[in-house]
């Protein structure tokens, strides 16, 4: 399956998803093995990547969004929302380096809800996708019983080289983000606690999508791996660290945030990118990065080998346990410190 | 956006959607027009066409599936549901002359239903996707906090000059389908009775789309326009008569079916094709057809002229309603008779 986001406007639990989503999707993804072909990759990245021939790919995306779980229908606007549920799929795509192209958009909707509601909704959709540039080629409007439930299709396209995989990070690689973390859970901690209205409370409902940039570091060759920070660093970058097989350190101090490590660490929904650099390129990236978008890259650490080869010295106190050998090493003042942060967790 | 099909397992109200569906979907058209470009057309066809170069395309269809509107949890197995929800996507793509390539699945699920009941929905998704080489790209799992709501995405592939549209009849075309109808109304109207064991019910959980006739037929230039029997024929034509600016005569007596021919007409889900051809090569096209997959084609009547110009010497009793100029003339024994049947009526 392709990104593993709740991305939820306003989430209400964190606790949810079937059997524990990884193993969900694992277990789906051998099932359907040998099931058609056509060089079709990407499930567990970003996207789905569909080769259309020279040399070009379109990538493809999708994630619902259900009131009660994602958000809830009176603690954000109709327009929030429509433009939230297509910002979270683009998202998606910058982070595979392409350039988003098109939706599709599939509503379910009680009957009360009609109307202004709906309008509202699809005037913020068309904003997003007008800034975007992005059409809207489909959809499917139907009834709901209960809750409203949104499904958003991106699709995005690039030339094959210039995509960028969660497994693509390579030892030695500088770790970075492209913006300050950790804003969008305060707002969320803000809405919960009844206080809708904090400047952080409007960036939880108002993400912006690094389309622009996402296509930008697409184009590099020195950045080898990236992905979306919907979940958490501590999250997002276990997931290119498990497809890379490399474990990384990161250096708490180097962490931009405005509010506190631990909320930009484990707090979801920031939507910025996260992505691996050759570490000789990092400061000349940076520094284009500077020039064209008028803001800075941040170095928050680096990536080192798997931990399998250290591991294989050590006893295993249960040989039925696959160990893990992706770790984040947190470090503080340089030094090695225990976290427990795991992000946003699912299950 | 794509099709407006309900494509309803167990169909529990047809009293729904957003304004008017159709009415809905021409503002969004609307309010979208110069949003985006690259050539993506498509909203109000059976799927939208993204031009990939080299004179190929890939459409693009989703449907939504809504618990107690679209399907009762206990009148369809997991298994069975699972296998619908895919063929009624993979049926967008042959209506377009396209062969499916890959889809991606949303479910929202809530926690009483995970384990077992996913596990046979998903056997019963792989059981679709590897019968016709289709895919699983990429899809988002969440939980619910009420219903099931089901999402899917199928895409497809073919030669733009291939690809059949609704817009395409031409005043003289033969229209056809390629089966019996009203097989899956009356299977529904057995289930909704209390009846979910008769052959009609099985028929009507149990959609076969017509995947490789659907390619088949759009490599057939003598085909003009097609589209899938989702709503039934009443409906369905009257897409091709309004996107084409025809209208067309239909002989009763001609209409393949078992059951009534009221419930063919006016029944949903029959996941046939309706399509216009040639009426020069409407012989050798019935007899090919048969040559490859061992059944006949149905030549049911003929497209017509728009009464545009026949309505222009009429007096207009309210200048204010749009006169509807794309109709269906309804025959029985070469006379015309008085129906109010509209097929599936979504509101």
């Amino acid at each position: 399956m392709t990104a593993s986001s709740e991305h939820s406007s306003i989430c209400v639990t964190r606790n949810y998803l079937i059997l524990g989503e990884f193993q969900f999707i694992e277990g789906i993804r051998r099932a359907f093995e040998g099931v058609g072909d056509g060089g079709i990759t990407g499930i567990g990245d970003d996207c789905a990547v569909l080769p259309i021939g020279g040399g070009e790919a379109f990538v493809v995306t999708t994630d619902m969004l259900v009131e009660g779980v994602h958000f809830l229908r009176h603690a954000t606007t109709a327009r929030e929302l429509g433009a939230k549920s297509l910002a979270v799929n683009l998202s998606d795509v910058a982070a595979m380096g392409a350039r988003p192209v098109a939706s599709l958009l599939s509503i379910a909707l009680p009957a009360e809800w009609r109307g202004e509601w709906v309008e509202e909704f699809m005037e913020g959709y068309r904003e997003m996708s007008a800034l975007h540039g992005v059409k809207l080629a489909g959809g499917d409007t139907t009834a709901s019983k209960g809750a409203i439930a949104i499904n958003v299709v991106a699709i995005g396209r690039a030339p094959l080289h210039r995509l960028k995989y969660r497994s693509g990070a390579r030892t030695g690689d500088i770790v970075a983000v492209n913006g300050v973390l950790g804003e969008s859970a305060a707002g969320l901690r803000d809405i919960l606690e009844g206080r809708p209205d904090t400047p952080n409370a409007h960036i939880h409902r108002n993400p912006v999508p690094q389309v622009a940039q996402g296509e930008w570091l697409g184009a590099r060759p020195e950045v080898h791996s990236m992905i979306d920070l919907s979940d958490g660093l501590a999250s997002d970058l276990k997931h290119i660290l498990k497809a890379s097989g490399a474990s990384a350190e990161i250096d708490l101090d180097a962490i931009p945030t405005p509010v506190s490590v631990e909320l930009a660490v484990t707090g979801g929904e920031d939507y910025k990118l996260l992505f691996t650099v050759a570490p000789e390129e990092f400061t000349r990236l940076a520094e284009n990065y500077r020039a064209k978008f008028g803001s800075p890259l941040h170095a928050v650490g680096r990536i080192t080998e798997s931990r399998a080869e250290a591991r294989k010295e050590e006893p295993r106190p249960d040989p039925s346990v696959e160990p893990d050998t992706n770790e984040i090493v947190w470090l503080d003042g340089g030094e090695p410190v225990a976290k427990s942060w795991r992000g946003f967790v699912h299950f």
